[in-house]
């Protein structure tokens, strides 16, 4: 099954859509320089080889087959728990994936700002969350103008103050043609980050938001992603008290009548502690719950910060290492210098790769004139970033398999946010490295 | 002097270009949202200011004044030094600032790659270096591609090892009809990036580059960057004993006849140590030299990395804080919750705002009616970032002046090349914050 087969439930007309079918050149970082500008959909065609060096290095691509398997086990797992995705969308900002999110049954989509969600109506969603407070005149109106443009278009926000309902209020007293807000109550944890910290807050709120004719109280958020340490003892523990207390007010809401909703939302999740989070997304209220899972990672899911994670994720959920997410994302650069014993640079910086949570993992090497990758030694690791520059060491006892001046690496990512966001497309490859598809970023 | 009148010695046409006069609109991070696409030279006319919320935030922008005097300094400085400039553009990837840095005298522009080399060009660059060794056939082929396009145009790139040479060469036997790569000999430090550790390397790389058919030795590089300290004492001998190096090839390659140019380029610069090594860019050689320059983060400065570096240069040049570089960037961003006490969530992340040298520093406020910038309490930080959030902290002495949700608070920068990478347009604004002009990057 191909790229595009995937998109079977998208119109023929939205897929030649600029959007979906981008035209790519050299201003894009790793497009060939030597090529005319081509489409996405023209890509396949061309039938580029990264590791034949036809395409100029750095370069982050996407591996399809780990991919299509992320996006399809994530959906299954989903669906096995009853409950709903609606994937965050800051994770790759690209309408090609947001595409695919929804077209393999995501409910709806997930963005942190309304520029984002912008671009996510453009690509198709009509439903979507914002998991975070809109308080600025610029963005309750871009919402607005978004819910005018297109019928049937679903927001939902967050709120978490008094204070921050007195600025949407402001609004909607300014422009009475608005529509009220949906948005769900935040349960936050003390020195985590947005969120009601007491019930008593959050039922505060609750009341005043069913009181007020610029809102309509929708459901009950919180987001667990900070508490995750991987054992798993400590993170069941952290998710229950927090999810215990989300149930909680999603009763007394219930119970006092303060849903404005056929439908109660009740929705977690980053890409951790997901699966804990998802046994508690469907409390027993009177009304229906949906229950909506955020996770944006798994997309394409990392050799770092999520694949330690999921260690213990699989151990909960009993899934054998590679049955669950695969990492499906690379970058590959070329070593431009070995300049003294067990150091060499290589072309590639801050500007390419993620580095807030941990440097990137050497997984791969081709020789110059390889066409298919070995593996490194256990030793070799990035020990610095600079702009453009990544520095790679390793042990005296790999001295004999030392890299060489124009060798390829390919290199995992610690975090795919801050990966996707250091691009504008990147091209998806089969096992052997040849570009079947494309994928563009919106940042 | 408006920003646009700095642009004397370009041309109409090529103003008018895209590359110059961009089409902004809502799918730029900070552009109107219920605003027409517009160009940059229709943006002055719309009569926009930051401050009276006419743009979403976060926002990026640069603060014209600031930008011009910074400009018009280093030039001036570089000038006062005998030598020239050729700002690294990596720093920016700025068509328009670009421009303005070869209009105000600069001798050329650097790159770290040959992307960035063609955006470059495109912007009317016509010397040019790669302050890195260029080792792949795609990027070799792309500068050949770019020197056969635009006649007259100078590429000068970095050599440090035999084995690089030989990538150089089998590449140039197989395409016969390529002119010969101008290089110049990188010196390097122990523990440091690229370049060669000794001397007798260095030298025997130019010999056989004086004798390689595939290249033209025009100069010797060098890095300092990495060894500031802010020490003058200790910056100083680092900045003498590498340029001593430098001073020492050179000197040896024209003795033995090993430059291929009328005049040989001497280079080094980052932005920490430009005024130390700027005196030792001229040695006193038989042929005629050049000193480059290579500073790039001195068009916008910084509140952060830059600005404590430039305390140490301001007192060995002799000059009061304020008359040397200003920072010239502020992100702006909305207070989107206040969870607890002395905490505030501020809307704004890893996305928005460079994060890997140290955090943003609160440097203003503005309630979300006020129309001017007010100061902030000494104890304001940002102790963290997530990928959209800030978390802003202060004493328990500032909790009356704490912030209060829906109000913008201004940040300065820690790093201007890994803040301008987080957008695609920055306005340009005057000292009330009203939007005159716009910058275009190209990352």
């Amino acid at each position: 099954m191909n790229a595009c087969m995937t998109m079977t439930k998208t119109s023929p007309e939205l897929l030649a859509d600029p959007l979906f079918d981008p035209l790519f050149d050299q201003r894009f970082k790793g497009f060939p320089r030597t090529q005319a500008p081509l489409r996405r959909s023209e890509l396949a065609a061309a039938g580029w080889n990264v590791l034949a060096g036809d395409l100029p290095l750095p370069l982050a691509l996407l591996k399809r087959e780990a991919l299509e398997h992320n996006l399809a086990w994530m959906q299954a797992r989903v669906r096995g728990w009853g409950i709903d995705l609606a994937p965050h969308g800051k994770t790759t900002m690209s309408p090609q994936l947001f595409r695919r999110q929804l077209d393999g049954g995501a409910w709806g989509l997930t963005f942190a700002t309304v520029t984002q969600l912008a671009v996510g109506v453009a690509a198709g969603a009509r439903r979507a969350l914002i998991a975070n407070q809109v308080v600025s005149d610029e963005d309750l109106g871009g919402i607005q103008q978004l819910l005018a443009a297109h019928p049937g278009l679903r927001i939902v926000f967050l709120v978490d103050s008094l204070a921050q309902l007195a600025l949407i209020e402001a609004w909607s007293a300014a422009h009475p043609a608005s529509v009220a807000f949906e948005v769900m109550v935040e349960i936050g944890v003390d020195g985590a980050r947005t969120g009601c910290r007491t019930q008593e807050q959050a039922i505060a709120l609750a009341e005043r938001l069913r009181a007020s004719p610029a809102t309509r109280l929708v459901g009950i958020e919180c987001y667990e992603g900070q508490g995750a340490t991987g054992d798993s003892g400590r993170d069941s523990a952290y998710t229950n008290t927090l999810m215990d207390r989300v149930e909680a007010v999603a009763r007394h809401c219930e119970a006092e009548d303060l849903f404005d909703a056929d439908e109660v939302l009740v929705s977690a999740g980053g890409s951790a502690l997901y699966d804990l989070v998802a046994l508690r997304l469907k409390p027993a209220l009177g009304l229906p719950v949906r229950g909506l899972l955020r996770s944006g990672c798994y997309v394409t899911h990392d050799h770092g910060t999520y694949q330690r994670l999921q260690v213990s994720v699989d151990a909960r959920i009993g899934c054998a290492t590679g049955e669950s997410l695969r990492p499906a994302m690379e970058v590959w650069a070329t070593v431009q210098s070995c300049p003294e014993p067990r150091l060499a640079i290589v072309a590639m910086g801050k500007r390419d790769i993620s580095f807030d949570l941990s440097m990137p993992a050497p997984i791969a090497r081709a020789a110059r004139d390889a066409r298919s990758p070995d593996g490194v030694p256990a030793s070799w690791e990035i020990t610095a970033l600079n702009d453009q520059h990544a520095y790679l060491r390793w042990s005296a006892a790999a001295d004999a398999l030392a890299p060489v001046v124009g060798e390829r690496i390919g290199f995992g990512i610690s975090h795919p946010c801050t990966t996707f966001d250091k691009w504008h497309w990147m091209p998806v490859v089969e096992a052997d490295y040849r570009v079947s598809d494309a994928v563009s970023m919106h940042f």
